[in-house]
């Protein structure tokens, strides 16, 4: 399918590249559509691969994945479209954390009251929004597998339950994820729970070692 | 031992019967001297079990377990005693957090940029606060091995080394805590970290339909 993704980080680039080679048209936004980083992206990956502005990859996706930094989320929405994004299923990634006050990272205070995935929902009404894998590393989000053969957990949550059926599908049919490791935790408000353990996340990388771990619920 | 713990809540009731159990004289302190729940726990718990205030438990124990609630823990501190409690290793059980606003429960207003157990090692300059325990079911604090056999993670932090090893030895003989499973986050500051998974764990044991879960770290 054709599917955006927005933001040419590190997360951004590695959902498009898995995007590609699971056989997806993928094509990557950036602020600028000229940006280097997705040209040369767009150039490596061959030719499912595409590259343009928010906006371009926003109108070219019939599903969408939101990569960017936090802090650039929103206007990064606004650049992309509210018209571009209607009646899409939009799958958000982003953390809002703060870093200029040192480790461990807090919680930008514009998203501490209400989280970041509550409010791109509200930017985007016609919109559906899915939080999910933003709670682990981004080589782990494209392959569940990595980590003790999949069997740990990814937290998920939106208003429609219809989109998230379908994001589930698609994880599980792209990135490995088993259906019975999808928690489903609810509409889009409990995004905020799901960007809240992130700082913890990001000590636990810095005491293992390594970003390839991911929780696991045992009763 | 001579442990004080204060908060008459489930949790203050399940750690101080358990330290009853475990062979310590132990003091539950409450706002007023003759708290009712207060008396009735230690008139069930037997001889090793007291009661009286806040001030009174500090005095008694040579380590401490906070376990008030979350907004009420300040308050609790003061009444405790600044001159009681130096000196003393005291435990952070607590969590801040509001349900004011409906579910997922929110970390109170004023603990969000400065951690509970932050602000109590502020408070208590000559004390030693470790945070621990907070992020699971009262029941599963006291005995490990009640989930996955005791294979599951507990956090804890602390501005002083040796008091956290000596919390480390104390839950490990007590608690059944394996120190493979204790993972020392850092200093106090980490507390933020801490406190912010929880109402991610409010939400997940709505879902599980028990507390008798926790987190274990996969690779």
């Amino acid at each position: 399918m054709k599917i955006g993704v927005l933001g040419t980080g590190m997360v951004g680039e590695t959902l498009a590249t898995a995007l590609v080679h699971q056989g997806h048209s993928t094509c990557m936004g950036s602020r600028s559509a000229g940006n280097e980083k997705a040209a040369a992206w767009a150039k490596k990956a061959g030719p499912d691969a595409s590259h343009g502005s928010f906006a371009d990859a926003a109108d070219f996706g019939e599903l969408i994945f939101v990569a960017t930094h936090g802090g650039a989320t929103l206007h990064a929405i606004h650049m992309a479209g509210v018209d571009n994004l209607r009646g899409k299923i939009v799958i958000d990634v982003t953390n809002p954390l703060d870093f200029s006050q040192g480790m461990p990272p807090r919680i930008l205070k514009e998203y501490q009251d209400v989280s970041l995935g509550e409010q791109m929902q509200h930017a985007l009404t016609g919109s559906h929004i899915v939080k999910a894998l933003n709670t682990m590393n981004c080589q782990l989000m494209v392959d569940a597998r990595q980590v003790n053969s999949g069997d740990h957990e990814l937290f998920l949550c939106g208003d429609s339950t219809s989109a998230k059926a379908y994001v589930c599908k698609f994880l599980e049919e792209n990135f490995n994820w088993e259906s019975a490791h999808i928690r489903d935790l609810g509409g889009i408000s409990l995004a905020r729970t799901m960007e809240a353990i992130v700082p913890l996340w990001v000590v636990l990388y810095g005491h293992i070692g390594t970003g390839m771990f991911n929780y696991k619920i045992v009763r």
